[in-house]
């Protein structure tokens, strides 16, 4: 496969979005093929197990039933639209992916991170992240943005409690350790720029180390 | 858990549903307490999974997609019906449950029958059957029943080619070998009154052993 898959990980709040787009075009304007994407990224089929996850009337449903619909959505949008795009040399850049769903249901839903990792593996057969930056700011922090900014849609997962968060946060801490080659820590906890330059500067020694 | 766990495999056109209700009556008969379902079984979550793998227009559902919804569907059928009833000490007879993701998913689809055992194993938790039942017909024998029965409905799966339903069928012949204790097999191929005696027998033989 030619292309190059980076996914963007953290908490709520971390400035994942903003960054992404600014990755976009800088990238862009370096002449590469650029892909931005996030689950379920506009696949029919995606779309509709993402609504049964989020349908407010399904309160009865198990953290593992949850799981396994994240998982599932997971594997069609991969084959559907980032397989393809990596087939073409692009290079996707994905706000979540699997990291996300070791630290939300497999940590702070407590069931277990190994597992959910089993499960997302029989998804994603193989197709790991290139490269993953992690936006470290702690969950309080993030949530704190997120209230103050008026333009955010609030979604479910913001509405959960701060120790959800902070286990979100622990869980996310104990997966770089997992994986420390592909994980990049990037401090969000500053201004926009510095941000912005860390995520760059990671980009930049990746290519270095890789290409 | 009080309760005891029966579930009914084998190829289309098997017989399953049929001796499933005269079971059903002889145990209640004999004073037992007994709840009958299949997946999804009407519960809510369920129902809504199967509508999207089963819809006609979903013609690019990765195999693996359709593996993982069906362990979701599974879940939750589990949790929110199967599981209660044990609790109960009900007997749940179950017209199919995991071995026919082993056997279709698994086998046919070419998946790998311990890659979708694995994620079953998520989704059910230990909540393996106590027993069993497989019926045993060749696939074209069980084809032909169902389409010369005017009053079944034909669904999706009836529909795929004989050769499918032939991998399905060798599937379940490794699935009954990895099982010995737990499944038995019934021949399925003779008059519906001497199948149903074998499974009665099989049964009553269960009781002998467990009870």
């Amino acid at each position: 496969m030619k292309g190059i898959f980076i996914t963007f990980e953290g908490p709520e709040g971390a400035g994942k979005t903003t960054i992404i787009k600014k990755l976009e075009k800088k990238l862009e304007k370096e002449g590469k093929d650029v892909v931005v994407t996030r689950e379920p990224g506009g696949i029919v089929i995606s779309e509709k197990i993402r609504e049964i996850i989020l349908h407010k009337e399904h309160t009865e449903m198990d953290a593992r039933t949850e799981a396994l619909l994240y998982a599932a959505a997971r594997r069609q949008h991969l084959v559907e639209k980032v397989i393809p795009a990596l087939h073409k040399g692009k290079i996707v850049l994905c706000d979540r992916f699997v990291d996300s769903s070791l630290a939300y249901q497999g940590y702070a839903r407590g069931l277990g991170i190994q597992e959910v990792l089993e499960i997302n593996q029989f998804a994603i057969t193989g197709m790991m992240p290139n490269l993953t930056l992690f936006f470290d700011i702690l969950p309080e922090k993030g949530l704190a943005r997120i209230t103050s900014n008026q333009n955010r849609e609030i979604n479910r997962l913001d509405l959960e409690k701060l120790d959800f968060h902070q286990k979100v946060y622990e869980g996310y801490k104990k997966i770089i350790e997992m994986f420390p080659n592909r994980i990049k820590v990037i401090n969000a906890d500053q201004p926009l720029e510095k941000v912005f330059f860390e995520a760059e500067s990671a980009l930049d020694l990746f290519w270095k180390e890789t290409l």
